[in-house]
């Protein structure tokens, strides 16, 4: 007998208005996104596993410029980029984390190779690079992750946020605490194997050495075959604090609720408790799938074995 | 009415054998160990918060040289000292976390100024350290964590391990695998308010960039007023793939186990499976308290408001 299976992807979350973007601009990120998920489905029709079906996605959507992770990735406030991707397998608990990298072409291939050739799950900055390069991991010089749009868009916010260290700290990054552009994937394979991945380039303007979210594992990626696979994507510092990934996982394994009723309760109710903007996509080892958020719009895609598919934006 | 309070520490966990110490040293780690209990519990007594106790306690352990924490830190496989600290505040999920930093005298008191000054939770690396000095915080140059004995266990290991990236990139640290010299401490306040922290050196000879879950909230450390705090330390990859102490704290609130019960199903049943070697400390909501671990011995004490008080290391 064959599983169901099924995978989705986000592109990030937040004040996504109909208004901000044209039809054009809306075409790009839908067809963006249908490629990213038509790319992962297909690995999951031919058999292969669910680790590689969300990698492959993931390296699609860090491929496009569009999306706030590999080419795509946003300027921090020394007019750097630091990049964070992190993967989860189910059927063992494997996880790799990176954080913090500059020039690795995709974050999420560094993250795999991390949990499955390396003893350890979380590295950051340079040791993660080097890495990168021992294992032949392909590079790309900071052109390739200029964009003009983030560099305006960066200048921006620069300006408006003020110098790095002000009076209180606090403010320096409000004027873009709404922008979530990381990206992210779930897949349930054929073999019943759940995996989860996540990539970002931060926050716009955001302080060197702040990770958010996407590199802990736990809150922003985590897998387990016994419950579901959940990528995050949001306001990192919040999502951290509420260990949203495995808080999912528990609901559903400790207190029986369904993948629906667990991703209300986290993303409807405990981070609106705590203005935790974002939202998350699930699969469940049932096979369904749900993209729960509580902002104004997450681009999202899924498609599953059952012939549903949806490729979405607004609420 | 007063509430029951009570506070508890670690410093480590491992293949601690009594034949390995002598009554000389194992007197040095109880007093140490006493030392830092009896000062994070006067804070409690004094009717200061959990936070502070949590604190004071860890700074007392990070001053001293026996424990891999702040002075005693441990070097990594650069010849450096990398150290992490995180801290968590039950009452609001407030949290803060810092990695990878070198110089700064007390790194608990960095993670707690991450949390209650700045918008973010997890900082590394010199973004981090730019924090300690912005902030006023006592840095501290090489030679203050210079430690003969440590030097020669980094110059062992070092040797033993082979270079920094061999063939399949596993074993460089293996022979170092069973030194786990974190400490931590969790508090219950006359408030009823609970607190978490934990701060580390790290594994002897460790990757530069390498992360444990000492810095991971949910993982090393968590605090949540709903049920209880928690302190790890241990073998931190499987930590973090267990997410353990959101994991504990769930299987109260969830499953309505106890906290003996939810440590014992995470610390002797779920982490050995994974062969995640190592313990904890907990404290719940009603001032129950738990030491776990699954090693030969852990450093450990225990003091409360109804008189019992533990000073410990082996089983």
């Amino acid at each position: 007998m064959t599983h169901k299976f099924g995978i989705a992807i986000h592109g990030g979350a937040g004040t996504i208005l109909r208004s901000s973007l044209t039809p054009e601009r809306e075409k790009l990120y839908k067809d963006a996104l249908h490629t990213a998920l038509t790319a992962g489905y297909s690995v999951l029709t031919a058999g292969g596993s669910s680790l590689d079906a969300v990698e492959t996605a993931i390296r699609s959507l860090e491929d496009c410029p569009l999306f706030n992770a590999g080419r795509g990735a946003v300027f921090n406030s020394a007019g750097k980029h630091e990049m964070d991707a992190s993967i989860m397998f189910g059927k063992n608990l494997g996880a790799g984390a990176v954080g913090l990298i500059n020039n690795v072409k995709n974050p999420i291939a560094l993250a795999r190779k991390i949990m499955e050739n390396t003893s350890h799950v979380f590295v950051c900055g340079e040791g993660a690079e080097e890495y990168a390069k021992a294992f032949g991991l392909e590079m790309a010089d900071d052109a390739y992750f200029y964009d003009e749009f983030r560099y305006q868009q960066w200048q921006q916010s620069h300006i408006a946020g003020g110098a790095f260290l002000d009076h209180n700290l606090q403010s320096a990054n409000a004027s873009d605490e709404k922008k979530f552009g990381t990206v992210g994937a779930v897949a349930l394979d054929k073999d019943g194997n759940l995996a989860a991945g996540t990539s970002t380039g931060g926050m716009t303007n955001k302080n060197p050495g702040r990770l958010g979210d996407s590199a802990v594992i736990g809150a922003g990626t985590y897998a387990n075959n016994n419950t579901c696979a959940i990528s995050c994507t949001g306001h990192g510092e919040l999502f951290i604090r509420a260990v949203v990934g495995h808080d999912v996982s528990a609901l559903i394994e400790y207190k029986n609720l369904s993948l629906a009723e667990a991703c209300h309760e986290v993303v409807m109710k405990k981070l609106v408790q705590i203005e935790g903007e974002g939202g998350l996509i699930a699969i469940d080892k049932h096979g369904n799938i749900e993209l729960p958020f509580n902002s104004e719009g997450m681009y999202r895609a899924m498609k599953s074995s059952d012939g549903r598919e949806v490729v979405a934006i607004y609420k």
